[in-house]
Protein backbone atom coordinates (compact mmCIF):
# COMPACT_ATOMS: atom_id res chain seq x y z
CA UNK A 1 0.00 0.00 0.00
CA UNK A 2 1.79 3.31 -0.96
CA UNK A 3 0.87 7.15 0.61
CA UNK A 4 0.18 8.53 -2.76
CA UNK A 5 -2.78 5.52 -3.39
CA UNK A 6 -4.42 7.83 -0.44
CA UNK A 7 -6.01 11.64 -1.04
CA UNK A 8 -4.96 14.06 1.48
CA UNK A 9 -7.16 15.43 3.78
CA UNK A 10 -7.89 18.96 4.48
CA UNK A 11 -5.48 20.31 6.95
CA UNK A 12 -2.77 17.75 7.25
CA UNK A 13 -1.54 16.82 3.80
CA UNK A 14 1.10 14.44 3.20
CA UNK A 15 3.90 16.46 2.53
CA UNK A 16 3.21 18.65 5.98
CA UNK A 17 3.17 15.22 7.92
CA UNK A 18 6.19 13.60 6.13
CA UNK A 19 8.05 16.97 7.11
CA UNK A 20 7.11 16.90 11.00
CA UNK A 21 7.51 12.90 10.88
CA UNK A 22 11.35 13.72 9.87
CA UNK A 23 12.13 16.52 12.22
CA UNK A 24 11.01 13.97 14.58
CA UNK A 25 13.15 10.99 13.48
CA UNK A 26 16.15 13.30 13.42
CA UNK A 27 15.98 14.65 16.87
CA UNK A 28 15.28 10.84 18.67
CA UNK A 29 16.04 8.57 16.28
CA UNK A 30 13.73 6.63 14.00
CA UNK A 31 13.88 3.82 16.21
CA UNK A 32 13.31 5.86 19.25
CA UNK A 33 10.38 7.50 17.61
CA UNK A 34 6.76 5.95 18.23
CA UNK A 35 3.77 6.56 16.14
CA UNK A 36 2.11 7.63 19.88
CA UNK A 37 4.96 10.37 19.58
CA UNK A 38 4.59 11.76 15.86
CA UNK A 39 0.46 12.13 17.18
CA UNK A 40 1.46 14.15 20.07
CA UNK A 41 3.85 16.41 18.11
CA UNK A 42 1.13 16.45 14.92
CA UNK A 43 -1.83 17.04 17.59
CA UNK A 44 -3.57 14.54 15.58
CA UNK A 45 -4.85 11.23 16.50
CA UNK A 46 -3.08 7.79 15.28
CA UNK A 47 -5.53 7.50 13.21
CA UNK A 48 -5.61 10.47 11.03
CA UNK A 49 -1.80 9.60 10.83
CA UNK A 50 -2.72 6.20 9.14
CA UNK A 51 -5.34 7.89 6.79
CA UNK A 52 -1.99 8.79 5.07
CA UNK A 53 0.21 6.05 5.56
CA UNK A 54 0.32 2.55 6.62
CA UNK A 55 2.87 2.48 9.33
CA UNK A 56 5.87 4.67 10.26
CA UNK A 57 8.08 2.33 8.39
CA UNK A 58 6.64 3.77 5.33
CA UNK A 59 7.58 7.38 6.58
CA UNK A 60 10.64 5.96 6.93
CA UNK A 61 10.65 5.34 2.98
CA UNK A 62 9.20 8.13 1.82
CA UNK A 63 11.76 10.38 3.30
CA UNK A 64 15.20 8.06 2.33
CA UNK A 65 13.49 7.85 -1.00
CA UNK A 66 13.24 11.44 -1.61
CA UNK A 67 16.83 11.62 -0.61
CA UNK A 68 18.08 9.13 -2.95
CA UNK A 69 15.74 9.97 -5.79
CA UNK A 70 17.30 13.33 -5.73
CA UNK A 71 20.75 11.67 -5.77
CA UNK A 72 19.89 9.83 -8.52
CA UNK A 73 18.61 12.43 -10.49
CA UNK A 74 21.95 13.88 -10.44
CA UNK A 75 23.65 11.11 -11.58
CA UNK A 76 21.30 9.91 -14.40
CA UNK A 77 22.29 13.86 -15.52
CA UNK A 78 25.59 13.45 -15.25
CA UNK A 79 25.90 10.20 -16.55
CA UNK A 80 24.52 11.75 -19.90
CA UNK A 81 27.43 14.46 -20.24
CA UNK A 82 30.08 14.27 -22.76
CA UNK A 83 32.23 16.02 -20.71
CA UNK A 84 35.37 14.99 -19.09
CA UNK A 85 35.39 12.59 -16.05
CA UNK A 86 36.53 15.85 -14.14
CA UNK A 87 33.93 18.00 -15.03
CA UNK A 88 31.27 15.23 -14.48
CA UNK A 89 32.81 14.41 -10.76
CA UNK A 90 32.45 18.59 -10.41
CA UNK A 91 29.12 18.18 -11.46
CA UNK A 92 28.05 15.20 -9.34
CA UNK A 93 29.27 17.30 -6.45
CA UNK A 94 27.81 20.35 -7.01
CA UNK A 95 24.68 18.68 -7.60
CA UNK A 96 24.96 16.50 -4.68
CA UNK A 97 25.00 19.39 -2.42
CA UNK A 98 21.95 21.12 -4.28
CA UNK A 99 19.98 17.79 -2.85
CA UNK A 100 21.77 18.24 0.18
CA UNK A 101 20.47 22.00 0.51
CA UNK A 102 16.76 21.20 -0.60
CA UNK A 103 16.25 17.82 1.09
CA UNK A 104 17.88 18.84 4.43
CA UNK A 105 16.08 17.11 6.83
CA UNK A 106 15.29 13.72 4.51
CA UNK A 107 19.54 13.54 3.68
CA UNK A 108 20.35 13.93 7.29
CA UNK A 109 17.65 11.11 7.85
CA UNK A 110 19.58 9.15 5.18
CA UNK A 111 23.05 9.78 6.64
CA UNK A 112 22.03 8.51 9.95
CA UNK A 113 20.72 5.15 9.21
CA UNK A 114 22.06 2.16 9.89
CA UNK A 115 20.02 -0.79 8.97
CA UNK A 116 17.61 -2.09 11.02
CA UNK A 117 14.83 -2.65 8.84
CA UNK A 118 14.39 -3.81 5.47
CA UNK A 119 13.72 -0.05 4.59
CA UNK A 120 16.79 1.06 5.68
CA UNK A 121 19.00 -1.66 4.34
CA UNK A 122 17.13 -1.45 1.08
CA UNK A 123 18.39 2.94 1.46
CA UNK A 124 21.93 2.03 2.23
CA UNK A 125 22.39 -0.72 -1.09
CA UNK A 126 21.25 2.63 -3.16
CA UNK A 127 23.71 4.43 -1.32
CA UNK A 128 26.33 1.93 -2.06
CA UNK A 129 25.19 2.08 -5.55
CA UNK A 130 25.54 6.23 -5.86
CA UNK A 131 29.27 5.54 -4.33
CA UNK A 132 30.44 3.24 -6.52
CA UNK A 133 28.98 5.45 -9.52
CA UNK A 134 31.28 8.47 -7.48
CA UNK A 135 34.57 5.89 -6.98
CA UNK A 136 34.11 4.99 -11.02
CA UNK A 137 34.08 8.35 -12.13
CA UNK A 138 36.48 9.71 -9.93
CA UNK A 139 38.87 6.67 -11.02
CA UNK A 140 38.25 7.85 -14.85
CA UNK A 141 39.22 11.61 -13.86
CA UNK A 142 42.28 9.97 -12.74
CA UNK A 143 42.71 8.14 -15.58
CA UNK A 144 42.70 11.18 -18.35
CA UNK A 145 45.33 12.59 -15.48
CA UNK A 146 42.44 15.40 -14.80
CA UNK A 147 43.06 14.90 -10.91
CA UNK A 148 46.04 13.82 -8.44
CA UNK A 149 46.81 10.14 -8.78
CA UNK A 150 48.84 10.06 -5.07
CA UNK A 151 45.42 9.38 -3.19
CA UNK A 152 43.50 6.10 -4.10
CA UNK A 153 40.27 6.68 -6.15
CA UNK A 154 38.44 4.88 -3.37
CA UNK A 155 40.49 7.69 -0.85
CA UNK A 156 39.13 10.48 -2.53
CA UNK A 157 35.47 9.42 -3.30
CA UNK A 158 35.22 8.74 0.77
CA UNK A 159 37.03 12.24 1.22
CA UNK A 160 34.88 13.71 -1.38
CA UNK A 161 31.47 12.33 -0.41
CA UNK A 162 32.27 12.98 3.57
CA UNK A 163 32.81 16.70 2.69
CA UNK A 164 29.80 17.16 1.40
CA UNK A 165 27.54 14.83 3.29
CA UNK A 166 29.43 16.89 6.79
CA UNK A 167 27.37 20.21 5.63
CA UNK A 168 24.19 18.08 7.22
CA UNK A 169 26.31 18.97 10.55
CA UNK A 170 26.49 22.41 10.40
CA UNK A 171 24.40 23.85 7.38
CA UNK A 172 21.07 25.56 8.06
CA UNK A 173 19.37 27.30 5.13
CA UNK A 174 19.21 30.89 5.08
CA UNK A 175 22.14 31.31 7.45
CA UNK A 176 23.25 33.93 4.87
CA UNK A 177 24.69 30.94 2.51
CA UNK A 178 23.00 31.12 -0.64
CA UNK A 179 22.33 27.57 -2.50
CA UNK A 180 25.16 28.34 -5.63
CA UNK A 181 27.59 29.57 -3.14
CA UNK A 182 27.52 26.59 -0.47
CA UNK A 183 28.38 24.00 -3.64
CA UNK A 184 30.79 26.82 -5.07
CA UNK A 185 32.47 26.46 -1.78
CA UNK A 186 32.60 22.84 -1.73
CA UNK A 187 33.66 22.54 -5.16
CA UNK A 188 36.46 25.36 -4.75
CA UNK A 189 37.51 23.57 -1.78
CA UNK A 190 37.43 19.87 -3.08
CA UNK A 191 39.03 20.67 -6.63
CA UNK A 192 41.56 23.45 -6.45
CA UNK A 193 42.20 23.81 -2.36
CA UNK A 194 42.35 26.49 0.36
CA UNK A 195 45.84 27.59 -0.68
CA UNK A 196 46.79 30.24 -3.46
CA UNK B 1 35.19 11.42 42.75
CA UNK B 2 37.49 10.43 39.98
CA UNK B 3 38.19 6.87 38.38
CA UNK B 4 42.06 7.59 38.85
CA UNK B 5 41.87 7.72 42.70
CA UNK B 6 40.40 4.05 42.12
CA UNK B 7 43.07 1.32 41.77
CA UNK B 8 42.56 -0.80 39.09
CA UNK B 9 41.62 -4.14 39.99
CA UNK B 10 42.69 -7.50 38.04
CA UNK B 11 41.09 -8.24 35.07
CA UNK B 12 39.84 -5.76 33.98
CA UNK B 13 41.15 -2.34 34.09
CA UNK B 14 39.58 1.04 33.82
CA UNK B 15 41.22 1.62 30.34
CA UNK B 16 39.29 -1.66 29.26
CA UNK B 17 35.91 -0.89 30.64
CA UNK B 18 36.15 2.42 29.08
CA UNK B 19 36.77 1.17 25.77
CA UNK B 20 33.65 -1.62 25.38
CA UNK B 21 31.95 1.11 27.28
CA UNK B 22 32.39 3.66 24.49
CA UNK B 23 32.26 0.91 21.91
CA UNK B 24 28.66 0.10 23.27
CA UNK B 25 27.59 3.93 23.72
CA UNK B 26 28.67 4.43 19.72
CA UNK B 27 26.19 1.18 18.87
CA UNK B 28 23.14 2.39 21.08
CA UNK B 29 24.15 5.70 21.63
CA UNK B 30 24.23 7.30 25.12
CA UNK B 31 21.12 7.97 26.23
CA UNK B 32 20.14 4.34 25.42
CA UNK B 33 22.79 2.49 27.02
CA UNK B 34 21.61 1.29 31.03
CA UNK B 35 24.95 0.50 33.20
CA UNK B 36 22.88 -3.13 32.94
CA UNK B 37 23.96 -2.98 29.17
CA UNK B 38 27.44 -2.42 30.08
CA UNK B 39 27.42 -5.21 33.07
CA UNK B 40 25.57 -7.81 30.28
CA UNK B 41 28.48 -6.77 27.68
CA UNK B 42 31.62 -6.96 30.12
CA UNK B 43 29.98 -10.17 31.34
CA UNK B 44 30.84 -8.47 34.86
CA UNK B 45 28.62 -7.66 37.98
CA UNK B 46 27.33 -3.50 38.04
CA UNK B 47 29.64 -3.55 41.10
CA UNK B 48 32.52 -4.52 39.72
CA UNK B 49 31.81 -1.64 37.31
CA UNK B 50 31.06 1.13 40.44
CA UNK B 51 34.69 -0.31 41.75
CA UNK B 52 36.16 1.93 38.65
CA UNK B 53 33.62 4.62 38.65
CA UNK B 54 30.96 6.42 40.07
CA UNK B 55 28.66 6.44 37.22
CA UNK B 56 27.31 5.87 33.52
CA UNK B 57 27.99 9.86 32.99
CA UNK B 58 31.64 9.49 34.30
CA UNK B 59 32.42 6.72 31.66
CA UNK B 60 31.35 9.84 28.94
CA UNK B 61 33.37 12.26 30.44
CA UNK B 62 36.25 9.99 30.69
CA UNK B 63 35.89 9.65 26.59
CA UNK B 64 34.97 12.96 25.64
CA UNK B 65 37.92 14.20 27.58
CA UNK B 66 40.17 11.88 26.14
CA UNK B 67 38.99 13.09 22.58
CA UNK B 68 39.16 16.30 23.47
CA UNK B 69 41.96 16.72 25.45
CA UNK B 70 43.53 15.24 22.40
CA UNK B 71 42.88 17.59 19.94
CA UNK B 72 43.40 20.80 22.42
CA UNK B 73 47.10 19.37 22.76
CA UNK B 74 47.56 19.60 19.35
CA UNK B 75 45.80 23.34 19.45
CA UNK B 76 48.26 23.92 22.05
CA UNK B 77 51.63 23.09 20.24
CA UNK B 78 49.86 24.75 17.34
CA UNK B 79 50.37 28.39 18.99
CA UNK B 80 53.47 27.72 20.67
CA UNK B 81 54.68 27.77 16.64
CA UNK B 82 56.12 30.91 15.01
CA UNK B 83 55.26 29.44 11.53
CA UNK B 84 52.65 30.99 9.13
CA UNK B 85 49.37 30.75 9.77
CA UNK B 86 48.42 28.55 6.67
CA UNK B 87 51.30 26.05 8.12
CA UNK B 88 50.09 26.07 11.50
CA UNK B 89 46.63 25.67 9.77
CA UNK B 90 47.61 22.42 8.27
CA UNK B 91 49.77 21.16 11.12
CA UNK B 92 45.83 21.40 13.33
CA UNK B 93 44.51 19.42 10.59
CA UNK B 94 47.32 17.00 10.25
CA UNK B 95 47.29 16.66 13.94
CA UNK B 96 43.82 16.71 14.43
CA UNK B 97 43.58 13.65 12.08
CA UNK B 98 45.96 11.63 13.94
CA UNK B 99 43.91 12.13 16.84
CA UNK B 100 40.79 11.03 15.57
CA UNK B 101 42.61 7.84 14.22
CA UNK B 102 43.86 7.48 17.76
CA UNK B 103 40.96 7.53 19.46
CA UNK B 104 38.58 7.10 16.83
CA UNK B 105 35.74 5.68 19.12
CA UNK B 106 35.92 8.68 21.50
CA UNK B 107 36.01 11.54 19.08
CA UNK B 108 33.08 9.33 17.43
CA UNK B 109 31.02 9.63 20.00
CA UNK B 110 32.21 13.42 20.95
CA UNK B 111 30.75 14.15 17.53
CA UNK B 112 27.12 12.70 18.16
CA UNK B 113 26.53 14.49 21.67
CA UNK B 114 23.90 16.67 21.69
CA UNK B 115 23.89 18.16 24.59
CA UNK B 116 21.57 16.37 27.12
CA UNK B 117 23.31 16.38 29.98
CA UNK B 118 26.32 18.25 31.90
CA UNK B 119 28.77 16.44 30.63
CA UNK B 120 28.02 16.68 27.05
CA UNK B 121 27.40 20.06 27.08
CA UNK B 122 30.89 20.66 28.43
CA UNK B 123 32.25 18.57 25.84
CA UNK B 124 30.03 21.31 23.20
CA UNK B 125 31.50 24.11 24.81
CA UNK B 126 34.99 22.63 24.18
CA UNK B 127 34.08 22.40 20.88
CA UNK B 128 33.48 25.48 20.45
CA UNK B 129 36.31 27.00 21.79
CA UNK B 130 37.87 24.79 19.24
CA UNK B 131 36.15 25.48 16.74
CA UNK B 132 36.74 29.46 17.41
CA UNK B 133 40.57 28.78 16.98
CA UNK B 134 40.25 26.84 13.77
CA UNK B 135 38.38 30.23 12.84
CA UNK B 136 40.88 32.29 14.34
CA UNK B 137 43.28 30.63 12.51
CA UNK B 138 41.83 30.64 8.88
CA UNK B 139 41.25 34.25 9.44
CA UNK B 140 44.74 34.89 9.52
CA UNK B 141 45.99 32.64 6.74
CA UNK B 142 43.25 34.75 4.63
CA UNK B 143 44.82 38.23 5.85
CA UNK B 144 48.21 37.36 5.31
CA UNK B 145 47.09 36.32 1.59
CA UNK B 146 47.78 32.64 2.17
CA UNK B 147 44.59 30.85 1.32
CA UNK B 148 41.82 32.19 -1.03
CA UNK B 149 39.66 35.08 0.33
CA UNK B 150 36.74 34.22 -1.80
CA UNK B 151 35.33 31.95 0.65
CA UNK B 152 34.56 33.39 4.32
CA UNK B 153 36.50 32.28 6.99
CA UNK B 154 33.51 30.32 9.01
CA UNK B 155 32.92 28.53 5.99
CA UNK B 156 36.13 27.52 5.33
CA UNK B 157 36.61 26.68 9.21
CA UNK B 158 33.32 24.41 9.05
CA UNK B 159 34.29 22.85 5.73
CA UNK B 160 37.56 21.79 6.92
CA UNK B 161 36.93 20.39 10.36
CA UNK B 162 33.63 18.94 8.29
CA UNK B 163 35.84 17.22 6.77
CA UNK B 164 38.04 15.73 8.77
CA UNK B 165 34.84 14.85 11.45
CA UNK B 166 33.82 12.98 8.14
CA UNK B 167 36.56 10.50 8.70
CA UNK B 168 34.34 8.86 11.72
CA UNK B 169 32.17 7.62 9.31
CA UNK B 170 33.84 5.15 7.17
CA UNK B 171 37.61 5.34 7.80
CA UNK B 172 38.68 1.93 9.84
CA UNK B 173 42.32 1.43 11.38
CA UNK B 174 44.30 -0.74 9.35
CA UNK B 175 42.70 -0.62 6.07
CA UNK B 176 45.55 -0.36 4.20
CA UNK B 177 45.69 3.15 5.08
CA UNK B 178 48.69 4.70 7.42
CA UNK B 179 48.20 7.10 9.89
CA UNK B 180 50.43 9.41 7.99
CA UNK B 181 48.59 8.67 4.58
CA UNK B 182 45.50 9.92 5.84
CA UNK B 183 46.56 12.53 7.33
CA UNK B 184 48.18 13.79 4.37
CA UNK B 185 45.64 13.01 1.87
CA UNK B 186 43.11 15.17 3.67
CA UNK B 187 45.47 18.06 3.56
CA UNK B 188 46.27 17.08 -0.05
CA UNK B 189 42.69 17.75 -1.28
CA UNK B 190 41.79 20.45 1.30
CA UNK B 191 44.93 22.74 0.73
CA UNK B 192 46.01 22.00 -2.59
CA UNK B 193 42.66 20.40 -4.22
CA UNK B 194 41.92 17.28 -6.42
CA UNK B 195 42.56 19.49 -9.95
CA UNK B 196 46.37 18.43 -11.05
Amino acid sequence: MTATRRPGRPGYDLDTLLAVAVEVFNERGYDGTSMEDLSRRLGIAKSAIYHHVASKEELLRLSLDRAMDGLFAVADEVRTSDAPAVVRLEQLVRGSVEVLERELPHVTLLLRVRGNTDTERNALERRRAFDRYVAGLVRDAERAGDIRSDLSPTMTAHLLFGLVNSLVEWYRPGRRVSRTALADAVCALAFDGLRT
